[in-house]
């Protein structure tokens, strides 16, 4: 991983000054502390901020902020740094403010099925918090990301299909805005329609029009009965299909995941599991016994019509957790794939009619890659990944990776779809938002950063094409490649 | 109902004769268009527009838009008419852009689960277009609305508890920009993170920052086996506390609302049925036969256990349809209980564990009125109705309905809620939006506001509080009343 920028900017120093006199040790200059927070989980390179603040209240945040404000200096909200598009690299330097230590739990509901937590606050800790409660927070991106990460990002994951994602489960956040100003976006009522959204405006902004601090979320009661299962395929057309028609069948799955075989020889390897090595779907049924019952039997008729065998079972919560467990370290089973290597993950999501189509269509180019491809998705949403295995030293993988990507990303938007699903914007994106959303749009979305952030501290470069994307051989045009 | 502003204003008289010469006929100035543009379904005074433009395509409203710009002139988007807070009001004149004829279902996807229609579909329009598909689309308000008006006030009503709102429920739009431009805010992708949500920003923005042309919605199967019931209580707070239960064990009821005994009495009056003249609550029950099954066991024994009595079932369609026409009928039948008034229906919605307070404090207040006072509600989300039937002629019924909406929509926002679930702002609504929301949050409405329409032509008046709301007795501020 390439460290950039590593000398700390000479204009900052009377703001790093002032932030210590306020922060005192929590204002954080060390090398290793500015490099840990220049780069989320992928193949971007690091970009370090000039100091790291270590906020413990919405308050402090703001105090941050109007300093960064008089000062012109950019403004990095950091969580627990598992992003994956280059959403915390300090791209023109700046003041990363790190929202760890906020990891209050301020009110659970359980009557009214919410919480509010501090933007620290990481979805396994509050599920662990929630545990005798018997209610969870169903969304779950895979990573222990923090609350606010999560609510920045629009993040999903596995549970989306049945629980939607953090648009659909944040009801109200805390958020300071560019100037200081501490707004609240919401009330816990479950419905309103009083003014514009401002809590879905933030939601999916990553940091550009300001920052989450505290995140009001819907919980659900955990159900009366789980049960998982793991169906294997001859190809994956005919997993997907089954995902597909499961959906379209009405069958109110909360997970179908399909892997590809070279996916279940990484988790069998890393794992020690013998999962047979062909494209699988991974199942789990949320419902009443008899619920649960009814999922699986249509779900295992409509399989077999697909010609899916080897069903496994996983009803005890054991079980169930390995087999999850194996499904969310994926990530590093992948990596174990080809030691030293990074992993590129892609994102499209298209219209659940397009998806066959899709990953038929990419997979054909796939097929020819110079480095181990994945292919692994959240199919019931129509949101997939491929991994790309890559050594991030060889230039030429990298500029293969990218072309692989920008294939993906045009099909994808041929196709109805999305240039990301769930993992966000960042910078790595930015340049294909025009394609998808068209010029109109993405001028919509300038005059409302303009609005909200007129002296662009906030996370500058993120999120909006065209304002000085870095030039690291990853930023070639859309139409241009 | 007074009719103000009846002459219209000259110096609009160039615009009207430009756009006559584009639309011909379809710019309509008479004073029976005029007056039937200008005012919804409720209590508010009219607001005559100066002409009524019938526009057919989202070509058509962008070039009204430019003619309006260059004049600047307000421009009022208009559906069905059936709003409730003044939404389409004329406030200060300006041309009324009625969708009606913007009747075309543009695109089914079945396999995809989603439509696209133009603005002036209605919902039940839509229903009927897709029986033969085994889809339907959920959200109904009761009214038979438009698509783009119910998406431009994030309308719900009685379907929400299990299948949300219109903000859950728009996957994408078209809209037309104060400028003219014609953007698209999304895809038909189930999920994207690909930058501002302008779906959402748009949804309940209520033509104040664009106009709504087109709307992409979810479509869901029709459920297997659907099942109808009411049950009658002794008191409007068992009614409610059955209901709340019945969300808090997790039971996916269709609809849950609730009608108090003077409802019940409208009801019985009006349709010739025999229902006891008590609180009761109208459920109905979504899913496979078994599910269904299993619903209605566990609330019947959650209404048994607070005293309910009397359940009558509905299962087959026939009878579910005269239960449900009766239960949206209620408009009518509450104003057939004393010919001549017109209904004043308030819009409350808290935390679920606020609900039965919220409704037994404000009726407290409501048992002395000088007027017929109904309570229903869309209990499972926490929300309900008051509705006010009164003489609007009557200066001292409209003060005592004024007072008592006052009072309920501070005592909602007390308890954490709205001051409206789902009625929307309009200019009935936009003077409580900053006790709800704050200063810093108002602020940045209008922030937003300023930057998608700086001439502040779109639906001027509406929303955003302060801007000229206009004095008709019923403008008192909420902290002077």
């Amino acid at each position: 991983m390439i460290a950039r920028g590593s000398a700390p900017d000479h204009h900052l120093q009377g703001l790093v000054q002032e932030l210590t006199s306020v922060l005192g040790e929590r204002c954080a200059t060390s090398a290793a502390d500015r490099d840990h927070h220049g780069h989320g989980e992928s193949y971007h390179p690091t970009y370090p901020p000039d100091a790291v603040c270590y906020a413990r209240s919405t308050d402090e945040v703001a105090a941050i902020v109007m300093l960064c404000r008089r000062h012109d200096a950019p403004v990095i909200p950091y969580g627990a740094g598992t992003s994956l598009e280059g959403h915390v690299a300090a791209l023109r330097g700046g003041i990363c403010i790190d929202l760890s230590q906020m990891g209050g739990i301020l009110a659970v509901h359980p009557e009214d099925l919410d919480v509010t937590v501090q933007a620290g606050v990481t979805r396994q800790q509050l599920n662990a918090h929630l545990r005798d409660t018997g209610l969870f927070f169903p969304v779950d991106p895979g990573a222990d990301a923090t609350l606010g990460g999560m609510a920045a990002t629009r993040a999903s994951g596995t549970n989306a299909v049945r629980y939607g994602t953090m648009r659909d489960n944040v009801l109200a956040l805390t958020v300071v805005l560019a100037d200081g100003t501490i707004i609240r976006t919401g009330t816990r009522a479950r419905k309103s329609s009083a003014g514009y959204d401002l809590t879905r405006l933030f939601v999916g902004s990553e940091g550009t029009l300001g920052i989450i601090t505290e995140v009001t979320l819907r919980l659900y009661g955990i159900p009366e009965a789980v049960s998982a299962a793991v169906c294997s395929f001859s190809d994956v057309g005919s997993a997907v299909r089954t995902a597909i028609e499961s959906i379209q069948a009405g069958v109110p799955v909360a997970r179908v995941e399909l892997l590809d075989d070279l996916c279940m020889r990484a988790i069998n390897a890393y794992n020690g599991m013998s999962y047979p090595e062909a494209p699988t779907l991974f199942f789990e049924f949320h419902g009443t016994p008899r619920g649960v019952e009814e999922q699986a039997a249509t779900v295992g008729e409509i399989a077999a019509a697909n010609g899916g065998g080897h069903w496994q079972w996983a009803s005890s919560a054991e079980e169930r957790n390995r087999l999850w467990h194996a499904r969310h370290n994926l990530h590093y089973a992948q990596l174990a794939l080809r030691p030293g290597a990074k992993s590129w993950g892609t994102d499209a999501c298209v219209p659940l009619s397009q998806l066959a189509t899709c990953i038929s269509d990419i997979r054909r180019y796939t097929e020819a890659a110079s480095f181990p491809v994945t292919t692994l998705g959240h199919v019931g949403d129509g949101n997939f990944h491929l991994g790309f295995i890559i050594d991030t030293n060889n230039p030429a993988e990298v500029r293969e990776a990218e072309a692989l990507n920008v294939r993906l990303v045009q099909r994808a938007i041929e196709l109805g779809g999305t240039c990301t699903g769930e993992h966000g914007v960042g910078y790595g994106k930015s340049r294909f938002l025009r394609a998808e959303h068209g010029e109109g749009a993405v001028e919509v979305m300038r005059l409302l950063k303009a609005a909200l952030d007129p002296q662009g501290i906030m996370n500058p470069g993120k999120v909006l094409p065209g304002e000085s994307t870095p030039v690291d051989g990853l930023s070639r045009n859309l139409d241009g490649a």
